[in-house]
C-alpha cells in the first residue's frame, strides 16, 4: 500500500478495487512465480523420471532373461548394443559380441554362452517390442541428462554456497522439501540435517525408535563412505557449514562456500582421527 | 526319460552326463521359454509405464501452473500444441489458441485470461526443459500404444476366450497375477474373482474387515458401471464364465466364448431386473 497516496486520486470505488486488485495480482507473481518453484518442479521431475528409469531397466533385465539366462548385462548401454545386432538378422555373430564387450575373451566366452543358451527364440514382434522399448529408456536416459544440465544451472544460480558444499541435485532437494528458498534461509542447522528424514523422526518421536541421523544429505559422498560410527557426526558438521552458506546464498548474496569447505575439510580430519 | 533306451547306446558314464544335462535344458526351455512368460512381462511394463505416464502428466500440469495459473489444460495434446507456439516466439497470439480450442468463443476467453495471468514468464531456458519434458511424455505415450498392440495381439492368441470375455489387458493381468496359464487353467472361479485382491483378502481374514468382491476384474465396464449392490454378482457371474473360457483356453483349445457372453448377457439381465 506503499504507493497508495502518491500514484493517482481516485475518483471512485471502482477504481479503488481494480487498483488493489492489480497490486495484489503483482504481489503475488513476485512471491510465488520465482525461478526456486520452477527448480522445485525440475527436481521432483528428475527424481520421478530416474525412478522410472530404475523401474524400467530391471524389467527389460528380466524380460532379457527369458532369451537369454546365461547372459547378464549390466548396463542399458550393453543391452542397446546387444540387440542392435538384431535388428538385421535373427542370430548374433561373434562381432556382435566383440562390440558389446571391451574384453575379447569374455566375449568368446558370453558367445559361448549365447550359442548354447536355453532360454526361448526371439520371435519377430518381440524383438520389435524390446528394440522399442530399449529406444523408449534410452530417451529416458537423454531426457535425464537435460533435467541434469538444469539443475546444475539453476541450483548453481539460486544456491551457490549450498551447491557448492554439497551438489546441484542435494541442494535442489533441500530446496524441495523446505518448500521455499526464505524458509530455508531461516531453517536451523539441525532441522537441516533432518529434511528428508521426516518419516524416521516422528517414529523416533512416536514410538521411541532410534532417531535419525540425516535426510537428504546421506546422499553426500562424505556420509556415505565414512565409517557407521561417525557419519552422524559428519552430517551435523555438514548441516552447520550448510546454514551459514545459505545464509549467504539467499540474505546477503555472498559467496563463501570455498572458506566454510576448507572449515569443513579441517573438521573432518579432525573427526577422523579421534574415531 | 522316455528316450532314453531307444535312442542310443552309452559308453560311458560321461555320455550319460551330457544326455541328461541335453534333455534336462530342452525341459527347462519347454517349461519356461513359453510365449506366456513375454506377455507377463509386456503388461508388468505396460503398467510401469502407464503409472509413470500419469506421474510425468501430474507433475507437468502441475509446473505449467506456474506460468499460468488462470489456464486448465486437461490433455497432454493440449499441452503439447499450446507449447508448440512457443517453439519460435515468446509470446502466444489467438490464432495459437484457436489451435489448442476447437471451441472459438473459449479460445478467446482463454486468451484473455492469457494476457492477465499472474503467472510467472516463461524463460528461455525452462521453456526448452518443458518442451523436451513434453515431447518426452509424447513418447512415453507412443510407447504405451506399441505395448496395447502387443498386449492384444498376444493375449487374443494365448487366451481368446478369456480376451473376448474381458480385454486384452484384464486377461493379461489375469495371467500375471496366476503366474502361468497351467496355474491360471486350474483355479477355481472364486480365485479368479478375487485374483488382484490378496491385500484385501488378507486383511479380511487376519482383522476381519469386509471381504473383498472383485480384483482385476474391478477394471471390467460391467462391473465400474454397475450399481454397488449388485458389484459383487456380476464379479462371480464373469469368474464363472472366464474359468469355463480357461479350459477352452489352455486346455481343449476351443473358442467357446460367444456362447459364454451370450449366458453372461442373459443373467446380467437377471440381476439387473431382480436388484
Amino acid at each position: 500500500m506503499r504507493n497508495f497516496k502518491n500514484t493517482r486520486n481516485f475518483k471512485n470505488i471502482k477504481d479503488i478495487r481494480k487498483f488493489a486488485i492489480k497490486k495484489t495480482k503483482e504481489a503475488i507473481k513476485r512471491n510465488y512465480a520465482n525461478e526456486e518453484f520452477v527448480l522445485i518442479q525440475a527436481i521432483n521431475a528428475y527424481n520421478e523420471l530416474s525412478k522410472s528409469y530404475n523401474l524400467f531397466f530391471e524389467r527389460i533385465n528380466e524380460w532379457f532373461g527369458l532369451y537369454f539366462p546365461e547372459i547378464s548385462l549390466t548396463s542399458i548401454n550393453q543391452l542397446n548394443e546387444f540387440f542392435k545386432g538384431f535388428e538385421n538378422k535373427n542370430k548374433l555373430e561373434i562381432n556382435d559380441f566383440y562390440r558389446v564387450f571391451d574384453d575379447k575373451s569374455k566375449a568368446e566366452a558370453i558367445y559361448q554362452k549365447y550359442l548354447n543358451t536355453s532360454g526361448r527364440n526371439l520371435e519377430e514382434n518381440e524383438k520389435k517390442l524390446i528394440i522399442m522399448f530399449l529406444k523408449y529408456i534410452k530417451n529416458t536416459d537423454e531426457t535425464l541428462k537435460n533435467f541434469e544440465e538444469y539443475l546444475k544451472q539453476t541450483s548453481n544460480k539460486l544456491m551457490p554456497n549450498t551447491t557448492y558444499l554439497t551438489d546441484e541435485k542435494i541442494a535442489a532437494e533441500l530446496l524441495n522439501k523446505a518448500g521455499s528458498l526464505e524458509k530455508l534461509s531461516i531453517m536451523p542447522s539441525s532441522t537441516i540435517q533432518l529434511l528428508g528424514a521426516e518419516k524416521a523422526l516422528f517414529k523416533h518421536i512416536k514410538f521411541g525408535s532410534k532417531p535419525p541421523k540425516y535426510g537428504v544429505l546421506f546422499k553426500l559422498p562424505a556420509i556415505t563412505n565414512a565409517k557407521r560410527n561417525i557419519r552422524g557426526k559428519i552430517a551435523r558438521l555438514y548441516a552447520a557449514k550448510i546454514s551459514i552458506g545459505l545464509k549467504g546464498d539467499i540474505i546477503s548474496k555472498r559467496f563463501i562456500a570455498k572458506e566454510l569447505k576448507d572449515s569443513i575439510d579441517k573438521t573432518l580430519e579432525k573427526i577422523k582421527k579421534n574415531n
